[in-house]
């Protein structure tokens, strides 16, 4: 969880901001809105959850990097999740 | 829309599960689950939109192509639709 | 392969783009380049082969789908092999 | 550019590997190679590249994060640099 209640307002904002995407997604398949419309409203939702894992990754950076003096175990332990996270996400 | 009611529950059902992943992200940020784990939730969640994203282009191609006889401006418009989608998030 | 001269053209001069840039980083990595302006020209051979693949793709579906009367074999085919490629890129 | 010998292998190894990938899908393309096998190519490429920008990452976060005691600023540059990549290729 991101140390700063700042960081953890903006996060929120956008895991809401998600959540009502995918809420109005399904209200569109009940609705009979054309196919491409629904194919648009899931893109922008893969996008929005591109943005959170940006935001999350910076923040996790952040926090385990940049406050007070890491440790080298700290510094690789960051090290090591955030390689992890980028490598299976880009498959 | 899905033309078959069978697409459209399938799809449904790939909606309300990341409706559920996405709850299940704000529960871990309000209760101080470690930055990693929510970093693997949200390539979860993002990974769930993809195959989602694919299942209705799948969906799309199936119900405009392949359902009597389309004619030349039906298969135009399906094409650049496609074809938009991808190139948009394509990046 | 694309049927008209003119795609393949285009097609022929991203790939010799990309080409191009794979030679640069080569230079780059033996000429002691920071780090991050090798990640950015690697981002930048990545964003080339996204703009080569929705190309090839917009080719394959108006030469697959638009150029005749294709048969429902023929637009099955078409639908099953890009469904097949976007789901495999959408990992 | 990565601070060890072996890792500049490595680096090195995965360029000339994109390199004849990209020199194949020039011979496929004056080969009318069916469309498919084509995209299919390019989605190796784009594969490749991904794989590369992971392995730079994860060497570039070593070489700043984990060689000796880097100060506040390295770490913050480390941290700004990675945080600016992923969100451009984070689409």
């Amino acid at each position: 969880m991101p140390n700063s209640a700042e960081d953890k307002k903006k996060v929120l904002t956008r895991i809401r901001r998600i959540g009502g995407q995918v809420e109005a997604l399904e209200r569109a398949l009940n609705s009979d809105v054309p196919c491409v419309a629904m194919l648009q409203q899931i893109a922008a939702i893969r996008g929005a959850a591109n943005g959170l894992l940006a935001e999350m990754i910076e923040i996790h950076l952040k926090d385990a990097l940049l406050t007070g003096e890491p440790t080298l175990d700290q510094r690789t332990q960051c090290t090591d999740e955030i390689s992890g996270l980028i490598r299976s996400y880009l498959k």
